[in-house]
Order: structure tokens, then C-alpha cells, then sequence
């Protein structure tokens, strides 16, 4: 079990919220993402570790951007 | 063949244009809906005359409001 966070630039709504959750959540391994749209911290939580770079994708195909940190 | 223009606040992204859309859409009669996401300014077109209550109600179920004119 492994827990990584990122900032996503660019959402402004629950929609985007949604949107964000279901393609990380379409990552081998993902079980959770927890998003707080205020600060766009978004929490993955995944049963091993997970590539910063296919997160990274993933965001990008919701059509948004991961912060470089 | 009819157009009404409406003001509708709390739009924040393309996913809360598409919202506001689909369910003004819903409204039988209604030919098309034009959103600037910008302004909040929707115009819908229709077969008929519309009922500005029904164009509220639809808003106020995608989660946004009409703003008073």
C-alpha cells in the first residue's frame, strides 16, 4: 500500500473533481484518490508504487496539470 | 421558431457549460443551447415559446442558478 500526493493546477469545480478521480483511478493498482478542490492536493492511495509519470499522464487526459512540486 | 436569452451564474469550466446544456436540452422543444462561459449568457433556441420557470428549473437541476434579469 502506497500513498502519494500531488497539486493539480486548473479545476474549479466538482466536475473537474469527477473528472480527475476517474482517469487516476483508471491506473493498474489504484484504489483511492482523494481530491480537495480548494488547494488541489489530490491523495492516491494504490496496493504498490505508482509512477509519478502515469499519474502525470492521467491528469493530462482530464485536462489538467500536475504542479511541479 | 422562438430565442431566449438567460443569465446563469456559477459556471466555472466547459464541464459546467456541458451541464447547463444537457439539461436545458431536456426541455421539450428546445432546439439548441448556446453558452458563453465567459458572460454566463445562454441562449436557447426553440420550436416554440419556452417557459423561463421550466429554463430555471433545468439550471437549478445541473446545479447552477438563473440570475435575476
Amino acid at each position: 500500500m502506497a500513498t502519494s500526493t500531488y497539486t493539480v493546477t486548473g479545476m474549479t469545480c466538482g466536475h473537474c473533481v469527477s473528472a480527475v478521480q476517474k482517469e487516476i483511478g483508471k491506473i493498474d493498482g489504484v484504489t483511492g484518490v482523494d481530491v480537495d478542490l480548494a488547494t488541489g492536493r489530490v491523495q492516491v492511495s494504490a496496493t504498490g508504487a505508482i509512477s509519478d509519470a502515469e499519474v502525470a499522464a492521467a491528469v493530462d487526459e482530464a485536462g489538467y496539470e500536475v504542479a511541479n512540486s
